[in-house]
């Protein structure tokens, strides 16, 4: 049996680099950016105001104060997309409202609440202004030339907003890999048949596609399989075409665990079949041909677990996306943890804050039948190989199972 | 001018309730549970096996050790979707595999990896089993009956497996809002047309159409609108068809402010104008026959800090949410905080964690203008009103703006 670490590398080193499409700007939320890429075009693209008041001359206002203000004549106006025209005559101010464009000679805004306009063109000021007030410098946000966004990262709509700030309207992005889904078993039924006796529900395989599609992928349930050579051989023929084929169940070392064979005997090239972590020992790893194959547990925890910690890494480097793990944070348990293997475990967790601390406590039994214990939790508890029984108030590191917003 | 606060709560009693529809399990990921659901079978549902291994009565094995073992009849076998269908004589064992439905009169199962098989159909053991070793019992995972899922759960993966495995093919969800999207202005230009002197790129409107995706609506750009009553009062007209309506650009108090006016000839109830809060204190509200209209300021940092603000919490409610605000964390700051004002501000940061703290800093120049904020930035640090200078090392709330996984 081979480590979690060693599993990882494994996985990772026959990773496939990404494809790239481009998208339009408006649909590439949630894609990973494929490129580099630089701003087009200053921004802003030009010295404006940020707030509504006049456009002035800061040398002509040095002499202002309350007692003795200055008063200039307006010359006109200027706001965002009119910008003013004119010649911007010595002694004179000019209306600028907030994102409107400064006249060459302007080097301050004095903002409306501060200034008193009469009624014959004029303004009052009565107090000094200083030069770069309220003045918004072209490029000073985001020069032209710079780079915005990084081969990598993960399109958020703060990225949307820049592209199309800098005078992008199409994004390179990554191809979302193809991810097709198989479940085996003889005793699986899907949601909306009868059971029958002896027999459950297929749940791995809709928690698959949602953690998918969640994690780039582009899943494609093909089906609940039989426990039979041919068929599976069949299914996993057809899943090769895939970028990704991930199957479920068959894989332990029971008598019906026919899946090994079937992959083999597709030409896949079997990487490892069991790894020491709990839940999940009986996670399978191949690849044929570029496409990579994962036999999962199935177990819905183990499947959970597995495909968190092994395939959505795998499909963020096949994004080419820059973070390919989760954020660990530290937190302190709530009572004592008794560990007795040798195994890295998962244990599903419920945090909270407490003050400045993050404290954790597990979501009751961690065998891996209990499917709620992934509604319960809010985390995934890592207690690394060779961890011994731990004691309340030990820290552990965690990792989220779901935003925390 | 009023509060954040008052500004939450009158826009929080003017969201009408959920409508609700079914959609089919494998569409439900990302979704709002419109009602509670209820298991609807036990899960598990029927004892049986958590390992590969026999099925026995723990009473023929008391006295069983490696000096003495006791020698068992192999009766035949059970595996997942393939009960054993005879009689479980005294004095045998069942093979049964991981998921295998134990036989009435069975009440453990022990590990294939420490029983020992021989050829002629008999296994020794040489220890004893306990009562309920390695099996689950019906429902102990989950009973028939119990809730599942509550009214206002943002369905996950895991939700959609715990649905299909207590037979729910079909999920009753809220209808996502349909939240139509306008931006005005005379500056403004698509990223994909030559800019033109004095003009500046639409930008908000590309970050908006993502931010309400993946607040669960449904967005729908209407495009842009020039300074013009008429041709705002029409988009304004068009877009009141809508749940919600977003309208970025034309609420501060400059003179090409047409947007109040226009919202007003419409119809529209303006409830509040201006909010105690910096950046996005244009921030407008109002109501029109069950459609929420906001207008947010056009600046992107504003329009981002507005719409997280205020907008969110409101689809969140309009989908029955039972949660409506981000977690806040608590993080020290490193170097000090300069807070000038009475309002509440928002602070674009950098947190971190540093051994069990979380550290933040912020992104630099906290300008609306500097739209690279929300980018640099991976929180909002939130400083309530009245918060006077900070000292670095002083504890402030902050909110992620992106997954920390």
């Amino acid at each position: 049996m081979i480590s979690a670490d060693e599993a990882l590398r494994i996985i990772l080193d026959a990773v496939p680099p990404a494809r790239k499409e481009n998208v339009a700007l408006r649909k590439a939320t949630g894609r990973t950016a494929a490129e580099d890429i630089r701003a087009g075009e200053d921004i802003p693209p030009f010295r404006n105001s940020s707030m509504d008041g006049y456009a002035v001359r800061s040398s002509e206002l040095k002499a202002a104060s309350p007692e003795r203000p200055v008063r200039l004549a307006v010359a006109g106006e200027s706001s965002a997309g009119h910008p003013f025209e004119g010649h911007f005559r010595k002694g004179s101010a000019l209306r600028i409202m907030t994102g409107g464009k400064l006249p060459g000679p302007a080097d301050a805004v004095v903002p409306v609440e501060i200034a008193s306009e009469s009624g014959n063109r004029s303004v009052l000021f009565s107090r000094p202004a200083l030069p770069g007030d309220f003045v918004r410098r072209p490029g000073e946000d985001i020069p032209r030339g710079q780079r915005v966004i990084a081969a990598g990262d993960l399109l958020t709509p703060y990225h949307l907003g820049v592209l199309a700030a800098t005078g992008h309207a199409v994004a390179r992005v990554a191809v979302r890999p193809r991810v097709c889904i198989v479940a085996t078993g003889d005793e699986l039924v899907r949601p909306d048949r009868a059971r029958g006796a002896g027999r459950i529900r297929n749940s791995s395989s809709y928690a698959l596609e949602g953690l998918v599609r969640e994690s780039g992928g582009r899943p494609r349930f093909m089906g609940i399989v039989r426990d039979r050579k041919k068929a599976i051989r069949k299914m996993v023929r057809e899943g090769l075409a895939s970028d990704v084929l991930l199957i479920t169940g068959g894989v332990s070392v029971g008598l019906h665990d026919h899946v090994r064979e079937a992959l083999s005997r597709c030409g896949v090239d079997i990487r490892f079949w069991r790894v020491n972590i709990r839940p999940g020992s009986p996670l399978l790893f191949g690849v044929s041909d570029g496409t990579l194959v994962f036999g999962l547990p199935g177990n819905p925890v183990s499947t959970g677990v597995t495909f968190l910690q092994f395939v959505r890494p795998a499909l963020r480097k096949m994004l080419g996306r820059n973070v390919l793990f989760p954020s660990q944070f530290r937190a302190l348990i709530d009572g004592p943890i008794a560990v007795k293997e040798g195994k890295r475990c998962y244990l599903r967790g419920i945090a909270r804050q407490e003050g400045d601390l993050l404290r954790v406590r597990t979501t009751g039994s961690q065998s891996s039948g209990v499917m709620s214990s992934m509604l319960k939790g809010n985390c995934l508890i890592i207690l690394p190989e060779g961890t011994t029984d731990l004691p309340s108030g030990a820290a552990v590191n965690i990792e989220f199972l779901r935003d925390p917003f």
